[in-house]
């Protein structure tokens, strides 16, 4: 079977498992085999890899989607994202930091500015959207951007992703952008969702999505001609997937802490956000 | 009220609220106030503030000493707890090297023995014992010391704990191993009751943790001598305070995850430990 074919295999859910009741990834299996996937077989088994373990199947996500949320939770989950929201110039700038080559640096700046704001129509910038966004749920502004209120697995995640950008090779760093290739599928289903099936929120609450669809795209299509250029053993080759996954993971034990504190069993970490008993 | 009149008060659960429903800690009281409290008033706020979100009281080790884990849930959780403990040596490594004092070094490096091993009594050290656990309930050592089969959760914890001696000033990193403080009273509470309570373990599987109750006191009454005497500021008191909060969140992540993957509602994040099917 080639890697390819065994990573599609992972998705049933009953792929190969190790004795101890734990699975072999797609990055094993490159390492197992030894052999150099072509670039479009690297490819395949990045957006499958990744999208099988891609934080859109987590029930949050899909409790959300149904509209089967509280205002509470909702507000729960903006206020522990802003955290990850908060970071992301943050570890781009690192990854700037990291490069030698102002062509790379030009284009991941792009990344930077996107979230900061800059001129023009990005002049507000991902951060002040996501604000918006926490605000229109009907939180404070200055209690989200303290950070202080969000769970500590969320800080620890968030932390565990500008350590993957700082520490890796610069390889790992941008691989572990590639959740963008599927963030337009998430959007796509989530904004019309919310739209529908939560009255209090407006397009205008969910601005931040809206600029998401092109650049998301656009900076996933950059990052992924680099990694399948740079990935040129089948070590490296594996390492991205691993850096893929990495992140998958982030995203996933994000979600894991929000349902755990606000869903269910719905114990929320000493010191983290309570909701209001009125909500 | 005097600041650790009101960590007293937090004790109650009622203890005062900002506005969006968070709590105030004994650390936003002490910088509130302003005032210098004497070592003795910093040690009783230590105490209280730290005990009061110390890990004994999750929900999850409440399960485990009063029997009612299945042998799946203590090995998921001697599993993922090794990572924290194979992390220790590398904490207190950090923490030398950032020491300019050799009577310092010489006194916390006896905890890097400790969990390393030495010679005479302490031959094994700690994460050998720990490997004795895992073994002792039936996992395989291999895939235990590869730490991949931990929850990421777990491994975002800990690796916040190595960021947190890595990043801050060597009073924070010392302040958060005051948890230490606490942990004879868990051990005391944890091994009489795992050997009453699980027939599979026997003392000598809990062979970690006996030495835990002289090397654990010894090492708090050092460590705490060096915070009252550091912290002399309220500012630093508060940052002294600060760091045993953020350690006991870690403390607490790493539980709030192996609760919700193996216990409720039991939803095991992609790619980690998976109990066999016939535990």
């Amino acid at each position: 079977m080639t890697a390819v074919a065994a990573a599609k295999d992972r998705e049933t859910a009953s792929g190969p498992r190790l004795q101890s009741g734990v699975e072999e990834t797609a990055a094993d299996r490159i390492r197992k085999e030894g052999r150099l996937l072509s670039p479009a077989e690297l490819e395949q088994t990045l957006r499958t890899a990744g999208f099988d373990r891609y934080h859109i199947h987590h029930p949050f996500h899909k409790l959300m989607n149904a509209g089967e949320l509280t205002r509470a939770q909702m507000q729960a989950w903006a206020l522990n994202r802003y955290c990850y929201q908060a970071a992301i110039p943050k570890k781009d700038a690192i990854i700037l930091s990291r490069s030698e080559d102002p062509e790379f640096r030009r284009e991941w700046r792009k990344r930077i500015v996107d979230h900061d704001g800059g001129d023009g129509e990005e002049k507000d910038g991902g951060i002040k959207r996501w604000l918006k966004l926490a605000e229109g749920l009907g939180l404070d502004t200055d209690m989200v951007k303290s950070r202080k209120y969000a769970l500590p697995a969320t800080r620890f995640a968030v932390e565990a992703y500008v350590d993957l950008v700082s520490q890796s090779s610069l390889l790992v760093a941008v691989a572990s952008s590639l959740t963008e290739l599927f963030s337009p599928v998430a959007i796509g289903e989530r904004v019309p969702a919310m739209l529908a099936r939560y009255d209090y929120i407006t397009e205008d609450t969910l601005a931040y999505f809206k600029p998401r669809l092109h650049q998301a795209p656009r900076d996933a299509e950059h990052a992924l001609h680099l990694v399948t250029l740079w990935a040129d053993t089948p070590d490296r080759q594996a390492d991205a997937v691993d850096a893929l996954l990495a992140k998958c993971d982030i995203l996933w034990a994000m979600l894991d802490a929000l349902h755990f504190a606000y869903v269910e069993p719905g114990l929320i970490a000493p010191g983290a956000f309570r909701p209001a008993a009125t909500e």
